[in-house]
């Protein structure tokens, strides 16, 4: 049966460049630690350092700002950790709505974590930040904000959070993992503290991602050891997806590249949600304008959200459910109970590089047949 | 110029068995977060259970005992943090000639470190465990031991260490990074409670290892945020690692495979100590006989070993020196300082899979030369 990926907001299918860039290097079979002073070695290292640069170039940060890590969860705890250990007394701020990886290390470190309150699109309430800003007294080691909302793709208001937080003294860590590759980024103008991104969100391999540090930010290691990534990140760099994220980052960086694709996801998610409204009761989440253009989500009432992913999956096509299966139950979505909708029911739509006409036809398809018969199933 | 790669024990170049997997993973072009419940999703994570059983029946564990972490230096930093967070009064116990992540790790985390003196050679004294052991009001929270040493190949007596430790009721945690994939371990009869494996050390990728822990041990997650690994490693999964890591496994899982690899390792070994005692002054250092079979070091007296190095790379060999370069200062290798030998003048050799009669020839014909040019600038 032909499939129809509809997931990659959770993970992008590698992309072409990816995939030749690491045949390339297999084939050229030079293996080494790139910390020694022998000619492999130097083979190895120039590889990593062209990849962070095009990395760097793609969000506007300088190279030795790009800190490569395992990925996007290794680089939130990071995140967490450094600001915790500067100021271990303090509690840290998030909002409602960041990513388990972002709220789960805080809570571990922090005496307390402070929320900050998302409307019902899951947009920050900046007045909530100010206020919680405003108290001298009691100010937070860290504010999480993300860039982009993981689950319904809303895009924060980041600069004027940035800059709240700065007026303060506070630092910020910018979750851009689901944004990355999506939207232009200029880190250099942004001026976070510390910026979180995860290669497999856009098309490089899983396993690697970066902690893009502000300018003069030294943070504490979290793996300790090796003076790999000046001294700031140790263990033996994982070069194969470090190729594969360059060759990427250095495709989606050319002028207009991102703009282009992005136009065309939001083409695509928009047909997704007309099909997706055409069922009764059927609503979208998120703020259907200034969202990440490759993901939607929907509330489809009266179903079970699992029932939903099985049915399409049936039918070829792979999504995503924003309320989790963990073990055995079903755990509603944080993010969807943050904004105050039914957190129980949700699906999430997304779109990338390789989704062609025949994957928007499949959902287009199968949408209210699928909703349909579970409907009458549960009567 | 031909190139001799004789540096094995930093990083061995990716085997063909990985390559080839790896290249089949990438012709099939499947990507999917392996915990969702569609199509493209088992196929990871099938992959990736598949590469956990293969690596578990090399070392002799059971798959489940197999958490996928990094690397090397993520699994020792997570040993140190899950033993320190479940006594974290105690302090943690290292022999004098851990690697720098165990070492660092834990004077990061517990309030003391106790040093467990090595002889001559780089083994454990047994007695001072015993000691340090005897003093029930001061257990430590952890004790490290190597399972053979990184830069001098010396296997240490691991079953005892862990005997006593466990009678007097102290967790352990075997750095198994230099010695899985060189010599056969049995990780089920070993019973350690945290046992660290680095792929890149054996022919996989880098950026993968695993921390295998005892049965019944739950370490406390080192990163969190995601219900990845069972729950205790939060991240998604490096997947080209994974499978490459997963294919030398299951190529030198086979019968005697590891066993036939020792003994022609072991076989060139014994031809570069030759070709290096043969010049004035050199000495071996580490336990000749009970030492991995794929590397030795030597003491090269009267010159830099940095000069060594860079003469042997000009030579087209690729060797290490215990004594690394720091940034710009050559920092004593605190193996050989805790073994009362010479830390300053340390060279490395090791080889593997890949290693040919011209690469030791090479060695052989270069190493008089380099050391007699560098010894006539000296003087």
């Amino acid at each position: 049966m032909t499939r129809h990926y509809l997931d990659f907001a959770s993970t992008a299918p590698l992309r072409r460049e990816a995939a030749s860039a690491i045949n390339e290097w297999l084939a050229l079979g030079i293996t080494a630690d790139p910390g020694r002073p022998f000619h492999e070695a130097r083979v190895v290292s120039d590889a990593i350092e062209r990849a962070r640069t095009s990395l760097a170039t793609l969000i506007g940060a300088r190279p030795r700002q790009v800190i490569f890590t395992s990925g996007g969860t290794e680089s939130a705890n990071w995140a967490s950790y450094a600001a915790h250990v500067q100021n271990p007394a303090a509690p840290i701020a998030c909002t409602a709505v960041e990513h388990s990886a972002v709220r789960i290390s805080s809570e571990r470190l922090a005496p307390t974590v402070l929320n900050i309150p998302v409307d019902g699109v899951g947009r920050i309430d900046l007045d909530a930040l100010g206020e919680l800003l405003s108290n001298r007294d009691r100010l937070p080691a860290l504010v999480h904000c993300q860039l982009a909302n993981h689950e319904v793709g809303t895009i924060q208001p980041i600069a004027e959070v940035v800059a709240q937080c700065h007026l303060a003294g506070v630092p910020v860590h910018v979750d851009a993992c689901s944004a990355v590759g999506q939207i232009p980024i200029d880190a250099g103008a942004l001026e976070a503290d510390y910026l979180s991104l995860s290669g497999h969100k856009f098309g490089a391999p899983t396993g690697i991602g970066a902690l893009v540090v502000g300018r003069g930010t030294r943070p504490a290691p979290l793996l300790v050891g090796g003076d790999q990534e000046r001294a700031r990140r140790a263990g033996m760099e994982p070069v194969l997806a470090i190729i594969g994220l360059g060759a990427v980052a250095e495709s989606i960086g050319t002028p207009n590249a991102l703009e282009t694709a992005a136009e065309r996801a939001r083409a695509e998610t928009a047909r997704l949600v007309k099909a997706a409204l055409a069922v009764d009761g059927v609503v979208e989440y998120g703020d259907p304008i200034d969202r990440l253009p490759h993901l939607v989500c929907f509330g489809v009432p009266g179903v079970e959200a699992e029932g939903v992913v099985l049915g399409l999956d049936q039918a070829g096509i792979a999504v995503h459910s924003g309320s989790a299966c963990s073990s055995e139950s079903i755990v509603p979505s944080p993010v969807l109970q943050a904004m105050g909708v039914d957190a129980d029911r949700s699906l999430r739509c997304s779109v990338g590089w390789s989704t062609d006409e025949a994957d928007i036809e499949a959902f287009e398809r199968a949408f209210t047949k699928v909703v349909g018969a579970l409907r009458e199933l549960g009567r």
